[in-house]
């Protein structure tokens, strides 16, 4: 069995989903979301979310972490500057645990969950749901896309020797 | 006295310089520069950046930690997010031993060591070479640019209550 940690890195809201793959089965283990409020100072935000995502990593031991590549073209530059700092203590956290990260284009995860690398969120929720035999359409979008990180990263892991 | 350390982000050079400001003086304590291979994973990188500034606000326990505002009008997208993650681990350094985070405007920062908000890299360095009355010109502009902001820093600390 192998465990992938899927994670949607954001300042407001970082999702993150733990799923485990093997012998044709694939299952939520875990699963959750990390918000913080614009009142808080940047640092706490960060010290929240890496405290988190550090929590997830030594409780569930997953063997990597998975996050979207970073792409350079951004409609809200400020924004995605602040989700940067987020993704960076997220990788150091993998990183000082000794867990391997990759970064997938967000097409293919979108080709992957919902056959079509223009997916729209919804289209996303609604693979997700569809693949993992969820009951409910999973809630908020980051958790859907944490889990559709999670399911693209097992897939390939699955096919081709990590 | 006042201990203030500032510090240039960067994945490929991180600048830091350790001030003390009181009594009329400026004292540059100590400095330095992590510098990382493109070779290297993100989060190795990360790694070896949170170390070096960790190990910096332990042994010389400033009172306030001096970045550069975040601003988004960035000639290359991806260096600006790739800075944005070394920027990250930095202010979750800091969070994690207290140590509160300023952020300065380049302009305000380029006006205190060099009379102009426009200043090159060059005139920053001249200016603050002139201001620590060091021999030498500070080495590489990362260093440079990390005394700048903590002269300003401190002499805006100096200037009204913390």
């Amino acid at each position: 069995v192998a465990r992938v940690l899927g994670v949607d890195p954001g300042l407001v809201a970082t999702g993150w989903a733990v799923v485990d793959s093997g012998a044709g089965r694939l299952d939520v283990r875990d699963h959750g979301v990390v918000e913080t409020r614009a009142d808080m100072a940047l640092e706490a935000r960060l010290e929240a979310i890496h405290a988190e995502i550090d929590r997830v990593l030594e409780h569930h031991a997953p063997e990597v972490l998975i996050l979207e590549d970073l792409y350079s073209e951004y409609r809200f530059p400020r924004t995605a500057l602040l989700m940067a700092h987020a993704r960076g203590v997220i990788c150091l956290a993998a990183g000082r645990r000794g867990v391997a990260v990759v970064a997938l284009a967000p097409a293919e995860v979108k080709r992957a969950v919902a056959f079509n690398g223009g997916a729209s969120k919804a289209q996303v929720q609604h693979g997700v749901q569809h693949l993992f035999g969820l009951d409910r359409l999973p809630r908020p979008s980051h958790v859907a896309d944490a889990l559709a990180l999670a399911f693209t990263g097992a897939s390939r892991l699955g096919g081709r020797p990590a």
